[in-house]
């Protein structure tokens, strides 16, 4: 019952050592050990080595240690086997908890406000209601979903625009192409968490950026993305903030990682960027996570959260 | 059934609109304005001047525009009539607003995202999660309480202290002096929601610094204040930041406002300053709720929500 954890761009150290301390009567390896590669079972992955994943013949599942599955639905190598997506409460609620900071930075005007303190100003300005703004989610997912509610405990007014058709309480859904406009048209504060596909790359680009509400009580629409860089196509967004289309963003993912330090984003106006940290794995949790969905499969109990590979997510 | 406005330190323009839409049958009056004294019932204040008052001999009820009624207490001449604290869900929501905003900004390390972006820095820090961050909230009033439920919602662990023994689900109340010790030895993220009265006035001083939890995934407590800037020692908090004893604060309120360009405030290391915008007076929203519970006393209901002298709040 060998696990293998197979990640490229960052050390997988801690994961080994949660995984071991959580599952200690199994095997876990790594690319580089000396191991029977049909021992292997269940391999935990990001990124991994396209065709990688082919070289072991009794592999059962592949697990995607992150939210996206895009770094192996675009594996075209990849074996026919389930590939589980990683749905924890942990890497959840780090999710809302980014999504809820940045559209608190913008509805309570926080540039404005770290810009008067670096100058010793004392200038309040005036704060309108919760209410009164309209945040729109982009991916009705977990995600998606756990984030609305968080925002609609704050009082804000939230829509849903998903590829399919979603319900939630309280939450006006939209779906599908058709969708799309009238969604926009009512969205103040787009928040977007879609996932990499064939269908979301680009997406926001300037045709989607200028049918935002224009107006309202931030003065204009304001872009945040924690979902994947390339749905978004960056130069339109900068040219909507230059010329006062857009009145703010917050981006959390790029089309390139790390974002090149010319990258004219990091001193873009009234935008803030944090480094792809919104909802970073935590390895003891994830470990956790991760050994008891293999634990209950093992059971007899059928895998959870599977990718439909034809959708990409 | 005339209604009067008295406030000091700002324009009341929009509340004299927004009474007049709301109760278009009434009187309202400024103090400048001809009227007759003896038709006043209602005084809508802010920081009156002391013993004025005193001059409507029919006046029956005084509401405080603004949450906090130490304007008003301390005025030795203030007649001996009901006074109603402004409980209305509009600014409960605000003030919400900022405390999750302010505990996210020091949990999410945002100072460390803002100051890497200004430099062009890509540097992701390893995030904790909200279960490991415990926010203790001082005041559980209405302010309190509902900052509580969100923190709560968010996943972090809120305990609370007030003066008075208090109950609320899932979190670990304290209360009175000898609650205090214990409340601030579990309390990485300190919230200050209390009113100003004698015995909160210069509360959070050294010794209060110096019992709050040490380490914890921040590496050392974090201060919040949104109630009156009088119950911090603002001296204690610069010695407590400048050696690391504090690691971050967010004030909203100051010992003296606006605060003075001079302040070494301004200039500390992690701390974000608003000024006294965080739970702002809505004209429209109060006016409704005032204008309500006027109609509601008239027609026999008790009035809601007062403010008794003998403890301050």
């Amino acid at each position: 019952m060998t696990i293998l954890v197979a990640v490229r761009g960052w050390k997988p150290d801690h994961w080994i050592d949660a995984l071991r301390a959580t599952a200690p009567d199994r095997t876990v390896v790594l690319p580089g050990d000396a191991f029977d590669p049909t021992a292997v079972r269940y391999a935990l992955v990001w990124k991994p080595e396209p065709g990688y994943l082919r070289t072991f013949p009794k592999l059962e599942a592949i697990f995607s240690l992150g939210a996206g599955v895009d770094h192996l639905t675009t594996d075209p190598d990849l074996p026919d086997l389930p590939v589980v997506r990683i749905v924890d409460p942990d890497l959840t609620g780090r999710m809302t908890e980014w999504v809820v900071l940045n559209v608190l930075l913008h509805h309570r005007r926080q540039a404005h406000y770290i810009t008067a303190q670096a100058t010793g100003t004392w200038k309040p300005l005036r704060q309108w209601a919760a209410s009164a703004v309209r945040v729109g989610i982009m991916g009705l997912g977990e995600l998606g979903s756990d984030a609305a509610q968080a925002l609609q405990a704050l009082g804000f007014r939230v829509t849903g625009w998903s590829r399919t058709e979603k319900r939630m309480d309280g939450v006006d859904c939209f779906h599908g192409d058709q969708g799309l406009a009238p969604f926009l048209a009512r969205t103040d504060i787009l928040v977007s968490l879609l996932p990499l596909t064939a269908e979301t790359e680009n997406l926001i680009d300037r045709a989607v950026i200028d049918a935002l509400a224009k107006g309202g009580p931030l003065g204009g629409p304001v872009i945040l993305n924690a979902g994947r860089g390339r749905s978004l196509v960056e130069a339109d967004l900068l040219d909507a903030l230059a010329d006062g289309r857009v009145k703010g963003a917050s981006l959390d993912v790029f089309a390139t990682e790390p974002l090149p330090p010319d990258s004219p984003l990091w001193r873009a106006p009234n935008v803030f960027l944090t480094p792809h940290v919104a909802a970073e794995s935590d390895p003891e949790a994830l470990s956790r996570y991760v050994i008891g969905e293999i634990a209950a499969y093992e059971a007899g109990r059928p895998l959870r959260h599977l990718v439909d590979r034809h959708k990409g997510y």
